[in-house]
């Protein structure tokens, strides 16, 4: 395999692992849930599922594939009941399987329970050697089935206890869902690494989803985020809300506003859209240059772009044009195609491109390679100059907490300074938005956040070494 | 079903007739073919066909589906030789059908015969009716064959003549390509309604598209357009021009430049994106408004919305984001949610929106259903005034050359006023390019162009009374 | 690909060409010839296709596969109207293809006629080149197509005339149906090849069919054989018959009493099972064998081995069960396992086969290799002596009026002796059936039968010379 | 839905639940288990899967399907290693499932534990309660997955141990295959219900199957049986035979001669084909009816058919032909077609049953639906007398130990008298095989058989209370 089909494959941008969304108090709980999902789709695209219970009997469909693949109108209608909850995934471990897509449900003790889950449990190994020690039979490698196992033990002493005990345990990162025949809990860990928040429908049936977006298509109105550490729990007597555990300092992940999150949703209490826009403008400031056009590459840098150009008055072009009919099989070139997995999906204008000096405007770099090809199609489509301009700081550590990142020594900025970057990529200059000037863009104190990816400083100790102690403390 | 959904099926905009590629000389030219078609695909998505021919066997394979869809490695490592014709497509008869999908081969005496067409015959009822009169069975509805039957009658006295006679009895818009086992020949008729060009390969081997896009993806040199009148005769001795036909006014079909054409093709002679952008442009100087912002519904009106922005000085924001997971399939969609057919593709960012005067930049305007759903969502979304500017005049009349308009009745400036068009969209104001303004964006004169959609001036008579004068001038 | 795979893979036996049904003058039409098709998928299955019509508008549908692939209840819904023709097929050249499919349906001057035909034309080659030359397109490599040209040059003369013409200039095997969108004709040519019969529903709908086991099927009652040389034409004033061509000597295939009828089917007016064991009642007289038992290999030689163990005294066993559940993708046996190509459809009794002396009876032998490893599968399971009888004389010519039979050269009782048939397919003794054996089975006279096949005395010329008088005559 | 749709739902006979094989060191090991699935497909068409193992890695795939659809050439190819488990089922309950399909894999604290099991566990719901009690998360409703359950709590202590103590608690019938990545284990309950066999191939290999026609299409030698209460222990060492629990009276299950194994296998030491024709010969003493010809519906009764007319001196016919073609999807068909179900894939050759008394064999009647229908389609084809007899005393009891039959209060016999299920069936006479004829037949004595679902008697008490003494005896 060629270097080309290296770039082909390997996914340019960090992904998302999931996205959940749940309903509960409308009888068309399963359909709003399912275009819950298809606005959360940009979360994770391998898999998507939904659970619903009309109280009493609880169903299930689950399916490789995007939202509008594995759903149909006839899916839909047998998916009947007035609760749901839903899951996009993005599986990390190769071949993507329905064994691991979410909503995870099982019975026991003729009980239903379901976990749709967003983020990373970072003591999991240890975990799971704990429970199979004890006879546990595990089916799957998610998390997710962890998180049932340690309920499963604790379900005597009622759902809320069996959640505060079974978090006790768990280290890391999670916004999730859990649900019964009649009971839907929303959990946020207490550092709140991922988003999630509350809204409610015309009839009062409340809504809680990965990103206000959801809520926006199925007209659903903001009320607030569920807060780190918080556990809501919605039956038909209304919503409680509790605080079992201690708080934590807050590390909300700002990836979510540099890259993973929809422009149209608010994350953390501000707009998506906004907040990039605002670190082109902060960009424009921080690196001045001589240039005949700013332009994004569909559509990665298309907001900071538009900020960019309007703080340094340097127009905007869309010099690159998306294709929107790219499939999903990749049938190989044929010749030496050159730049070809880059201009098969973005088309460079060569008329307006020839014999001009361009800036580009990206959100982020991680390996580096997909940014090297796309220089040089510029370069063949007959710019002279071609500059980039980043709207993050380099990111140089691996994350922990939910965002599949390349491991450390693929990152490309982990062991190369500015200028190596730079000269692989094939630029006439790179620069980097400040840690600083990223952080001023989002309005938001620096302790809010988690910016392990760039510090290497873990708010949440990854991958701790196997303590009894853990388990002695919540009694497992 | 609500006036919703018949949004949601009907197309907002025109849609193209076909998309055609062929290329003769290259170990690969089926591959080179498929990718040619790939780059075309915004012409045609409904079915997609190759030929291809080693010199002495044809073989074929065609489906209803994308490109990316109906084609894969296996199929296209089957399809060996040096040369290979292409098409894709638009049915506009319902219910897409393999039947109808092109190219047309048929074996007649032996010879394999194959036709790949983009245009519209205006004399086909009457040519297909005198034809079955002399005992011809059709096997399809579509233009394309009526060709094959004439050519059958005339192919003794060779290719070229048969060629020649053929089109003498036909009318309208052809820009084909026709090919036998070991000859391909491009054909665009004496007005040259629709585009075809030609480049060259690194090897030699020559290529005929639709569009310079197609050139561009295979990495071939632009030679020159096809003339309007032209036959290019390629074979193993090489490059052929003739003008069999007496000259006629050339009527290039402007639409190709308001909306159909890829934006990184030239078209006529120069480039898309540009002549976009300086509609827009010039519409700035036609149209002035007082807003805060300027948005074009992505992609529609995304390079005259920068022309309009540069030109007026009003910053241009994305007020809507494309959702890239939009599936073929349709789900009902459980409550009244509002605007549903539009936000579930286009999500308004609320946070930009809320108390601004916006400016939306389209490319035309047809029926008008998707305008007005458009400008409500907008509306919903918390802007406060909402204008439009149009980069054409308003459309009033249907297309006989190819582009699968609705009829007169359906455009909804056939019968209405600027006004009543602003009124029905429920727009602040409403602005169109004027003819002028539009034909300056091009460069050319106006005279070069069919405005026929827009004047209801047509070049070539439309569906023309049978007269057997046609026939006995050809000698069919 | 190793000899085995050759086995596996040829056709043990020879291949139906096709079967058709028809049904005027009920309002489930095409359901009804959906259950005849179903009765006769014997005789073909590669494809499967129905036409019908409610008197105006006419529909097809038709695909590659089996009859209960083809249509689900959904299509069979939308095939609604009051007269239905359909067929099954095999396709004697390579590859199953949709294109080859029947019935065969054109619109020509806007009358639609489809035709569904059993049989193979004689002179179609030089037809073909005759309506080339005046300029006709043929679309497939089928019979029937010519017969749809030929019709068309007719048409004006009306129906019966056109037909009356254009097989007046056709030569060779065609039982036929004909429909158009108000008219149902039956056609069988003069010698009668291949069978048609007639029946009627109780509502008073008339049914044509290959073999009477589609009318048993749907419950209609037989009324009579269509009589070779008869044109019966069914609308909604009744039924019409015409003897419009000169009579000939009645050729019927005795093959379809040997193996290819059905044995519920009465064809040529006696019941194919009952021929059939009449068949090995006359074997056990002409070749008396000393064994432990009679037994058939299913279903080939089912009904004769109980007339040979009836008149032999001979008990009959089934010495090898039928697998019901093979499939049609054909896994590669992984070591050398013996015979495997047999045994996993049919597999050896050993506990009733070891030590025992046994007598196959068998309808035909064509090529040879299947029996061959029949017999070595029986040896290895225990067999000590095998014997052989067959039911027909030895096939020693090819057939061309209809049946897919090898050529000569692959016809092993072509080149060889018995002696040397026995001894290649490695037996003890073999007997065939002789051919006053065979035709007494039947209780018709011996020239009331095509015996070509056995004979080499072929009752229509094959593939004749091209004539011009051939189409002066019918005035083509 | 008719009473007619009922019959062609539910089914007319008893089903298998399952068959299963495994393979033991030979490198394609994979492959022969398909073969052997393939020839116990009859033992259940619903699922198949297969696990397999190259001493370290262990692969599986598993599907809703036949063993012809679930797997593929390159599937197989994937599933490499020395050993490999495989499994076919029905599932009992509803719609069939992946979920449920088997073998059913888990890996425990890092070891893959596999089961492969054909039986029924009457104690499974209380085994399951105790383990969920103790935190045990379920996957599936299957038996199978207790016994995994059981064994991880034991695995500590090594396999054989494990397999000792968890079949101490478990009580029922189970044939069934463990594997591990390096072990195969064969264990069949002490009672015996369920055939196992162990045969051995050319290259030393050992093949454990439901039964021997899965060793002979593999062209693997017979060795013996595994016995009842026998656990064989399978790995790079060789085989290990041991009988950890106490003896319990052989409990053969005489259903399997009467109607589920394959008729060329031997299952408790005899040969099927042979016992079925002794029943027949053995009723022909029994039961003296004066008729024209004895036939067996195929194929149910074909093999006692054979005994009954060699033993009365009735010949037989085969009075229906069985059609090949039957899809899976079922048609309804349009009018009143009567006794439509039956006649679509059995056809009654009228020819042969005009005017004559005929004697059915079959080898059992369960809900008597089917065979009504079958009575009715005789006399409508003409059968002047249609008499019965069954290779089986009447079934009036429920089994509990693998085979789905009807409730007891759908078994027809269960509340009638021959009399009155003769006048159901509209026969003529009706008699059923004695108990001590049917015994007779096999050559074993009656005490080494279950004969529960006709005398009521249950070596094994069905669905005993849960009793907390059952787990502390094994220390569960």
């Amino acid at each position: 395999m060629s270097s080309q089909d290296v770039e082909w494959d390997l996914p340019a941008k960090p992904r998302h692992e999931c996205g959940i969304c749940g309903v509960f108090g409308h009888p068309d709980a399963a359909k709003l849930v399912y275009f819950g999902l298809y606005a959360l789709q940009h979360r994770g695209q391998e898999s998507a599922g939904i659970v619903c219970s009309d109280g009493k009997q609880v169903l299930i469909h689950k399916d490789v594939g995007l939202v509008a693949d594995v759903f149909t109108e006839e899916t839909l209608q047998r998916l009947s009941g007035h609760m749901a909850t839903g899951h996009v995934r993005y599986s990390t471990t190769g071949e993507a399987s329905v064994t691991n897509a979410q909503p995870f449900l099982v019975t026991h003790k003729d009980i239903p329970i379901c976990v749709a889950h967003n983020g990373n449990l970072v003591n999991s190994i240890a975990l799971r050697r704990h429970l199979e020690q004890q006879g546990s039979i595990f089916q799957t490698t998610m998390d997710s089935e962890i998180v049932i196992h340690l309920m499963a033990r604790h379900m005597d002493r009622g759902l809320l206890e069996a959640i505060k005990t079974t978090f006790t345990c768990i280290q890391g990162a999670y916004s999730l869902l859990i649900m019964t025949n009649d009971t839907m809990i929303a959990v946020r860990d207490p550092n709140g690494f991922r988003p999630l928040c509350l809204g409610v429908l015309e009839n009062g049936a409340y809504v809680v989803a990965s990103e206000t977006c959801a809520l926006d298509l199925i007209e659903a109105e903001y009320i607030r985020d569920v807060e780190p550490g918080e556990v809501l729990l919605i039956n038909a007597q209304g919503l409680t809300s509790s605080f079992p555990w201690a708080p934590a300092r807050k590390s909300y992940c700002i990836f979510e506003h540099v890259y993973f999150a929809r422009p149209d949703s608010d994350v953390f209490g501000f707009n998506v859209y906004s907040a990039r826009k605002r670190m082109g403008e902060i960009l424009a400031k921080e690196a001045k240059i001589d240039a005949d056009f700013v332009m994004p590459f569909p559509d990665s840098g298309n907001y900071a772009a538009i900020g960019y150009s309007n703080a340094s008055g340097i127009p905007m072009e869309m010099g690159v044009i998306r294709n929107h009919y790219v499939g999903r099989t990749f049938i190989q070139p044929t010749q030496s195609m050159r730049d070809f997995s880059v201009r098969v999906k973005l088309n460079p204008v060569r008329a307006l491109l020839t014999g001009k000096r361009v800036i580009i405007v990206e959100d982020s770099i991680v390996r580096g390679t997909t940014g090297r090809s796309r220089v040089q199609s510029l370069r063949r489509a007959g710019a002279t100059e071609v500059h980039m301009v980043v709207s993050c700081p380099p990111t140089r550590h691996a994350c922990y907490y939910g965002i599949d990142f390349p491991t450390k020594s693929q990152l490309i900025a982990a062991d190369n300074t500015v200028e190596g970057v730079r000269d692989y990529l094939g630029l006439d200059s790179l620069h980097y938005l400040s840690l600083e000037g990223m952080v001023e863009a989002t309005g938001l104190p620096r302790d809010h956040f988690c910016l392990a990816c760039f510090t290497g400083e873990y708010p949440v100790e990854p991958e701790p070494a196997f303590t009894k102690e853990v388990f002695s403390d919540c009694g497992c």
